[in-house]
């Protein structure tokens, strides 16, 4: 190999790096900072961002992306080479079309969105956040004006979407959306029709605290992570992050009183940090040591949380660590009770509270308002309203305040427009991949059963993780499933266990 | 003020955000990391590290610092904006002389030496060491040559003394602390032939490690350091490091049969931490944020130690706390058995556990040697031998095997030649310091018994910690005490102490 692609490794190592520190101070702000420290450590984050920023869009990586694709012309195109290559060419357009200026006030209006829409939900005061609000739409829709022209953009929120799903266009998500949203609809009305109700009074009480991070603890330990790779702490909104994919922060939140955070919620995070921890060595310190997609990353912690952590083999064995720790709740509790109340399915207004079918009518009623502001179709000032219809009508919900309703959610005060469907797109290709990964694993229940989960692990990280961002998202997934993405084993698998516990 | 201090000052805050950005990717490596991201750690930090001296040595920095001196002209000598322009004058100039390729190489046999030694301090195997130190020594001398002209340099080992005590030259550093030697020995003399010995019985024991935790976070707390700006983990070798000043990273280490480092290392960290608490905020984000020097760190970190927290009045205090955290060995201790156990004189082989008064000639020795390295009067070869004559010499003890005797220490596996000497000026400089303040804090000793450390606190902060390194060390320390480096105070201090308790 030439020396030019050696030296674009170089700087898109340094790059990688400046990132991964940025992800470090941001863990420990997240996890361990003294509060005091909170506006020095915006500036050094800042700083970081900043000088990460200038080296991406810096002209002599453009000339060495030039040099370097003449040296990996003849690679294959899902060769480290070619791919390394074509991946940061076009984070590099991408990242050369927006002005630093238009780059720093979004950063700017965006923390200072953050911090007032705290303040403003907790009084439930939409009028109050509308300024910022509309602030934030209208750089975000100067910043999607940027990509006038960009190969693929046809749509305003093409450019939104893309930074969290590259290639997918407004007009293929809506179209998934929609179908998902048409069939979870009747399945919620099926259920809701039973009668009785499903019980999960196991999962709430009163459940000590050090027994419930022994509990997160034994269950990350149980995944297929490298053991010495990852760490677990409390924090407020749990999330995972990888300093490398050796050095891993799963972080989760303990609730006294409901234990299926600390279960469920670890889980999810621990997903993530599998993909992450499945990374192949040659894509470390790369654009390419990432899951192609935001979809790609969820998809991964929905399916270690709920087609195994929610699924009856994983929950059968589980509960005898449950009664020892925990025993008052779960003495009387069988194992499909438990699977039971670990599936409820019911309506309710906050999304993060939702449960695995309920869940992606939240995100569509997100997805259509978004869409629908960045079309100009929605002032807004109209969003409490559009989002009090829309929730009546999908989810048959009254919104009763603005903080249970559009204020919920830190997203759009973030300035991330764009974010929200990828959470379905990601349940949406859990379940594909779900399939494949059953099909080629016949034993994959008994040996969930015997609490044996590295033959799903070494599956998955052999015929996705290792391949990072190698591909865009839509050729990962054809090369994983052989298909487009597609609702329908989604849809079946969520009637499927729907039926097991209503009878539908 | 004109635009090019502004841009100076600008590109001054990214250097610090990078370096503060480096402290919290160590600070994490030796607290938080899991064990598998140790390589990709060492990646990190050398991007950061190379990131931030590009910037440091760029040529637009040196154009800046033009144009911003002409812009200060007019401004007094101590103001921020001449001693800001003039500090980082001096750092860019020093480091403009180092060649990237030799500080490279530095980087990485230091890096391979300390892995090295690791092993050959456990095998005490100081033949295989040698070849690691030969080199990083001849890197070091090479180092020193950079230095040729130097403003103010005169000795070879002056360039390494002045990477840790600006401004400090050899021939000063030789002369206080073979004054310091003089002194201290006879003292030793004298304690040695006094009949009878100090018990320390008390220190040792079982020490529930929780318990433990509890009284180093009540110790903390209870010096004048910001609440909210700090926190506390354990580590294997105890160190102190500011993120910002108001988010510093105090770590010790907890020793299941020994008391005293719990108690008397957070004591010393903690010191440290409160020089970075107090520095002024006009001085945030620039090089003059930390002390003049490492002498003046370690002046803080022993004056709370020793003068404080080894003192009468501090621990006739803590006694009735270390009862009820640890009965069993305090019960029968009268506050007088406390103080002495704490203030114990007696040579012994390892420098990290000596007493205050020997520790003096641990770090003569050591300071001679380097000294006689550089000059090359000294092979590496000859230092087992050299490190054993002088042990007998000054401590009267036989060294058994080099991991007891030369290879004890990390720092010259670490290239750190020039440091040592900065732990005995310290000792000088914070008995000076010391001096002043009893002088015009008449009631500091009714103060520290009733648990009022503020007093204190506040003179420091107004009188030192403010400062930054806005003045050289010797500046500093003749606005502060009135005049030069002076063993006298320190050499009468540790002679009041002995007599109190040895009698003499």
């Amino acid at each position: 190999m030439g020396t030019k692609l050696d030296e674009l490794r170089a700087r898109l190592a340094e790059i990688s790096d400046l990132g991964r520190a940025r992800a470090l101070l941001d863990w420990d702000q997240r996890t361990q900072m003294p509060a005091a420290g909170a506006e020095t450590r915006a500036e050094q984050l800042a700083t970081l961002a900043q000088i990460r920023h200038r080296r991406l869009i810096a002209d002599e990586l453009g000339a060495l992306l030039d040099a370097a694709a003449a040296e990996v012309d003849a690679e294959p195109y899902d060769s480290v080479e070619a791919s390394l290559v074509r991946v940061a060419r076009r984070e590099w357009e991408k990242a050369r079309r927006v002005p630093a200026e238009l780059r720093a006030e979004i950063t700017r209006v965006a923390s200072l969105a953050e911090h007032a829409w705290v303040g403003f939900r907790e009084h439930s005061d939409f009028a109050g956040f509308l300024p910022h609000l509309e602030r934030i739409i209208e750089l975000r829709r100067r910043y999607a004006e940027c990509f006038d022209g960009f190969e693929g953009f046809e749509h305003a929120y093409d450019p939104l979407l893309d930074d969290f799903e590259p290639g997918m266009t407004t007009a293929e998500v809506h179209a998934v959306l929609a179908e998902l949203r048409d069939g979870v609809r009747p399945l919620v009305a099926e259920v809701a029709a039973q009668p009785g109700s499903v019980d999960d009074f196991c999962l709430y009480g009163e459940f000590d605290l050090d027994a419930q991070q022994t509990l997160a603890r034994e269950v990350v330990a149980g995944l297929p992570l490298q053991a010495d790779a990852w760490r677990l702490d409390p924090t407020v909104h749990p999330f995972a992050t990888a300093i490398s994919p050796v050095d891993i922060r799963i972080t989760t939140r303990f609730d006294p009183g409901y234990l299926g955070t600390a279960l469920w919620s670890v889980i999810h995070e621990a997903g993530h940090a599998l993909y992450e921890n499945g990374l192949a060595r040659e894509l470390w310190r790369s654009p390419l040591c990432s899951p192609p997609s935001l979809a790609f990353h969820e998809s991964q912690s929905r399916m270690w949380e709920i087609w195994v952590g929610r699924g009856r083999p994983y929950l059968e064995r589980l509960l005898p660590r449950l009664r020892e720790l925990f025993g008052e709740n779960f003495g009387a509790v069988g194992a499909e009770d438990l699977y039971r109340a670990a599936n409820r399915i019911e309506p309710s207004l906050i999304r993060v509270e939702a449960d695995q079918v309920t869940y992606n009518l939240h995100i569509a009623i997100r997805f259509e308002l978004e869409v629908e502001l960045f079309e100009g179709r929605l002032e807004p000032a109209e969003l409490p309203e559009a989002w009090s219809s829309r929730t009546a009508e999908y989810l048959g919900l009254e919104v009763p305040d603005d903080a249970s309703g559009v204020l919920q959610d830190v997203h759009w005060a973030g300035g991330a427009f764009g974010y929200f469907p990828t959470y379905s797109l990601g349940n949406v290709i859990a379940a594909q991949i779900w399939d494949v990964a059953t099909g080629e694993l016949p034993e994959l229940e008994s040996q969930i059963s015997a609490g044996e989960l590295a033959p799903l692990g070494d599956w998955l990280r052999d015929r996705l993780y290792r391949h990072g961002a190698k591909l865009m998202p839509k050729e990962m997934l054809e090369k994983l499933v052989g298909g487009p993405i597609d609702v329908a084993p989604y849809l079946r698998q969520l009637r499927e266990r729907a039926a097991e516990i209503y009878g539908i």
